[in-house]
């Protein structure tokens, strides 16, 4: 087999050379417990100390604010639950969107079944995008919390998050956002945007997999999720992760340095892919909206063509793509995505996800698409649907 | 400043070099997700498998009852938590002990404060072991688990995990133990000790940071801590982390295979440390079985010492040692786990754990000793507490 070509950096990216570089010394040399009180120790609480600095750079934040844990999903479920057991007195209503990610909702889910919360979950318009008259709607006196996303992981949709903060801070109601593809993708201020919970994952921003963290306003007063140890200012119990957390400040520093000419590269690749994929290939359709999108993020749909399939064909090209979300791969039911953004079952289940990253050229672009169009020729020669409706067109 | 004497292996240890070397192929070349279905990722997969097959080994257990999580605190919440739910139709009652780590007394007091557990923390003797009679008398038809820590953090002691096995099955309540001190430094086999659940954590073993599990047996119906995506087979949701994984399957077989003869030299240097302080240094105290204690653990309390003043001089010789737990450490209450076995307050305050490693040898163990004698005269010799007590011993 040739060269690979990974379109999959919505899954997970390649850890950057520098950032493991940046890493092992705090494997072998500098191992010691941040908690600990001797000199040496000392180091592993300055990297930890600079890792939550080069983070909270990243979102005009402070320091304090910054709370590392395992990843994205433990920060959604943190977000989720322990505002749920603080504000609970305040009410029990929370609101999110059909389009989250299943560590929000399965949390939501949780929260309904085990604890008495109410969830609404709100609709997107067939770009994917909240619509901001149905959540000012859907707030009631028992609304404590609104958690949207920054950026759908499927189909890269950016949702109108200023404007939701500033709806949240009217009601005075605490706004998290699932940032987990945004973060080191687009510029993000959690001042100007009013967002007082932000979840991120180191390893979609070429950092370390096992790294995360949950930025947490000033003021929120929201307790653990993790019980135990007086880590992360009593809020997270657990030694910290040093090389993950440093691995981690060095990744989100790079991403922010790099995101300007990384990203005006990647919509240019990105644009070029959906541009030649939906005028050569019939049947098509690009999910996600045209304009407000992750920029390294190209979701399309085949009619007449089963996604599995065209991603094991794909494979034999060196091709590394998705059809949903790598959380739910293996799962046949068609994505909750598509399905609220109107796609009939069958169309859903014909979709691929290409997520670039800044190596990925215009060469590799149109050597996935002049692929693809065999693939997708080959596969709906092969379908019996495909068959019937030809058939049907040239009556 | 000379060589650094490392005696604090129980707050965290040195990433082995051949851990690191075995993740180091896992950040930059096979990134994959290993939920990803491309053959790329499944390198990622296979990985993730083999880690798991290495920690079950370990304990005698099929690799699908190891459930990887971010570390023992972790781990510790998921059993408490998740049993809490399963079963709470059955019972609220868990038993515990006082002597237990805060990531299961702190999630003991929340599910007390929370969600309407009841906790019984039995007490230990003067060793710091669990009274099997107190453990059967305090069992109601309400109890659904009891939580007892493989080995004290703090003092070493070892508890009678098969008694309180047999003494579980016996009465059909469920055994989850905190192994994160014990796994990899002392034999454990969960079917021939009857334990149910077991939490472990890879810092403390050689292995990396950022990883632990929690050892689920087979028939256990606990669900997720963390939910969101269907990773660990459903149970645990969040990308793996794929190097940490890679990381503890190495350190996890390279502690078993090393076991037998590294603790017997820890043994002896433990022994030899030991015996020099308790016999060369007056007023001190053993912490903990004399017998029954941990490889590499040693605790003593001398009396008219401040222990945070000891260690800020031991390590002026670059020696790292700790007066408690380092998830506590910062904290000016004296341990739980001394008032326990009944030290009064001010000769916990003159505590100090020595943990060892496979690298600590006779040599350091005496310049250690040569030193804390200085250090612990020195001391007393500014304690106002010591000048009265000898002038009255001198009357």
């Amino acid at each position: 087999m040739g060269k690979m070509i990974y379109l999959d950096n919505a899954a997970t990216t390649k850890t950057a050379p520098e950032v493991v570089e940046a890493m092992l010394p705090y494997f072998t040399e500098m191992y010691g417990n941040p908690s600990s009180v001797y000199d040496f120790a000392g180091k592993s609480k300055d990297a930890v100390t600079k890792g939550r600095e080069q983070i909270a750079n990243v979102l005009g934040a402070q320091k304090e604010e910054i709370y590392f844990t395992a990843g994205g999903s433990e920060a959604d479920n943190w977000a989720l639950k322990a505002t749920f057991e603080a504000y609970k007195s305040k009410g029990n209503h929370i609101i999110t969107t059909k389009i989250e990610h299943h560590a929000i909702l399965h949390t939501c889910e949780y929260l309904e079944k085990e604890r008495g919360a109410k969830i609404t979950y709100l609709d997107v318009d067939e770009n994917g995008v909240v619509k901001l008259d149905e959540l000012e709607k859907a707030i009631t006196p028992e609304t404590i919390l609104i958690s949207v996303m920054f950026a759908n992981n499927e189909i890269g949709t950016l949702q109108p998050i200023k404007e939701i903060g500033m709806i949240a801070k009217e009601h005075g109601i605490l706004f998290h956002t699932d940032a987990v593809q945004a973060f080191g993708q687009v510029p993000i201020n959690v001042d100007e945007l009013g967002i007082d919970m932000l979840s991120s994952s180191g390893h979609k921003l070429n950092g370390p997999k096992g790294i995360g963290f949950l930025y947490i306003r000033k003021g929120v007063k929201i307790r653990s999720f993790v019980h135990g140890g007086a880590q992360e200012r009593k809020r997270r119990a657990g030694t910290e992760n040093v090389p993950g957390i440093v691995g981690f400040g060095v990744a989100a520093e790079r991403a922010m340095h790099s995101m300007a000419d990384r990203t005006a590269k990647e919509v240019l690749v990105r644009d070029h892919l959906i541009s030649r994929i939906t005028s050569e290939i019939p049947y098509v359709k690009l999910n996600g909206h045209p304009k407000k999108r992750l920029p390294n993020n190209v979701n399309v749909s085949f009619q007449f063509v089963e996604g599995e399939s065209m991603l094991l064909m794909l494979d034999s090209f060196g091709i590394c793509a998705s059809s949903g979300s790598a959380c739910t791969s293996g799962s046949l039911d068609p994505s909750h995505v598509l399905l609220a953004i109107g796609l009939p079952h069958e169309i859903a289940h014909g979709s691929l996800r290409l997520t670039l990253s800044e190596e990925t050229t215009m060469e590799d672009a149109d050597f996935v698409v002049d692929k693809l169009k065999d693939i997708v020729a080959n596969l709906r020669s092969m379908s019996p649907l495909y068959e019937d409706f030809i058939k049907k067109q040239n009556k």
